[in-house]
């Protein structure tokens, strides 16, 4: 039993974006927190048991699709024509077997299809109607609209329309609305008692999004990455910037290549997204427990827990 | 003038595999070299009029596409429904600005759609029926099934129904049939007289593929990368284990984080996908000039062309 609980970690995140702490009520910011932990609990629970890193990611992912709060699985905002367009995607850094979707509307938990892709097809990456068909012979859990739909994402699209914007997740606020609503792209990273990392990203992709818009969560590389002899990699952001700088996998290389830790590799791929005019952030976790949470944004929803079981959440910059 | 012309380069791929000299004929082998030669003579009289790398990469690209030859528009291979789903991809290493389209079906050339959605949208990647809307919408030319439509493609199709197999591009003839066709992904890369780089690919990806297949060639950092700060890439091959190791990003790392020069970098970045037993290929040019064109299969449809205007192709592993 000597390796079990040995050095385990869960880093989750639940969008980056400006999150201003004097718009967000305190009930508003316990229900997150509680969210985050519920997350990190479902994790931990696996990782405890000695379960894999991959079944961590899935865990903690699934319940922040199951959420309404996060911009995943239920609660994900609307498209141009008022559907759900769902994305994901995961990676095993044991095998670098990797798994994504994009652009699904009726499966209730885009990460677990993700996983399908990786584990049940010689495939990586499947799209649209044809995703679909794969994740229903696959025997996933299927969700019509009704249960994808919440008012305020509705409500966020018709002024989004009005006002002919695509808004990012976390923009609305400063930019739409006076509401104190938040919400985001969801990820983990997840270090096994095996010395195995994972990493996962579901997402809704932006509001008013058209023509088919695909973002950095299921590309594997951007908005994902994991490889045991460097970290495991979340994304959230504006994701054409993430694409365009390979965010996740350019993280990966630096530790590797460079040999520096996870949170300096975080900052320079930071750096290079700011200097595109990208904002966002990333969660890393290392094959020595080590992990970052690192974002360009005034605020990130993030999370982690270790082995001493105790969930630790942030919202702002400060916490 | 003394800039122009000074240090121009252009490469191109039309796809690796099990090509085999004693099964290709004389004629086949002169049409096959006589193609690859219009493309690199249309990317060539852009980047010698001083024209941009990412004008050149479009013209060779758009070139390939034309010809039934290779799988990327005209030619491309079939999906087991019998249509042609097209993916392609294009970056600006001056600027990191990068556009994809993934399953489209009605584009003519895929590879103009993917710089109208680098050019003409905020996004990145667009898939299916949205990105077709965007095309039509930017006055792409569009085409119908009939032209997309070859002989040898629907049989070959028909035969991998029969044997039920999804394809690599050239594996059919070892494989499925005595045919000595051999065709593949197409690719571009260049380097224009104002030292920018520029990157693209195009495929109709595998026959009798399934469920929204997509593989590395709409893939930003996978199978398509360019950086003014390291290098261009295209690249061919198994598409899956390309994304999994995010061959062009990686590949342009090693040359930006470890100073290593553009062959040696290639390399490494194929011995990566052959321990995860992948196969294909990779072309490379750097910002000054130096390129590589380099596989890990019996050949490459392959050629380049610099300041001298003298075009060079290559099939098979000896030239």
């Amino acid at each position: 039993m000597s390796n079990i609980n040995s050095r385990i970690r869960l880093v989750i995140h639940g969008g980056a974006g400006a999150i201003a702490r004097s718009k967000i009520t305190a009930e508003r910011e316990l229900a997150y927190r509680q969210a985050l932990t519920e997350s990190l609990a479902a994790g931990y629970a696996i990782l405890a048991a000695g379960g894999s890193s991959i079944e961590a990611v899935i865990a903690a992912i699934a319940a922040l699709e199951d959420l309404p709060w996060f911009n995943a699985g239920k609660g994900a905002v609307f498209n141009h024509d008022g559907r759900n367009e769902l994305d994901a995607s995961i990676m095993d850094g044991a095998t670098l077997m990797a798994g994504s979707v994009a652009g699904v509307t009726a499966i209730r938990n885009p990460i677990r299809a993700a996983h399908a892709v990786m584990t049940k097809s010689k495939h990586v990456m499947l799209i649209g109607q044809g995703a679909e068909t794969f994740a229903a012979e696959q025997g996933l859990e299927l969700a019509n609209p009704a249960y994808f739909f919440t008012q305020h994402r509705w409500d966020q699209l018709q002024r989004a329309i009005a006002k002919e914007q695509i808004l990012l997740d976390h923009d609305e606020e400063s930019s739409l609305s006076s509401s104190d609503e938040k919400f985001g792209t969801v990820g983990a990273v997840a270090l096994d008692c095996n010395g195995n990392l994972a990493a996962g990203t579901s997402t809704g992709g932006l509001t008013n999004k058209r023509y088919g818009r695909v973002g950095d969560s299921p590309i594997i590389g951007a908005g994902t990455y994991a490889d045991n002899r460097s970290v495991a990699v979340s994304a959230t952001g504006m994701g054409e910037m993430f694409i365009r700088i390979a965010a996740a996998f350019n993280t990966a290389a630096q530790v590797r290549l460079r040999q520096i830790p996870a949170d300096q590799a975080a900052d320079n791929t930071l750096a290079e997204i700011a200097a595109i005019n990208g904002t966002g952030g990333l969660i890393v976790v290392d094959a020595h427990g080590n992990f970052a949470m690192r974002f360009n944004t005034s605020g990130m929803y993030r999370g982690t827990i270790g082995n001493d079981g105790i969930a630790w959440t942030g919202i702002f910059a400060e916490n």
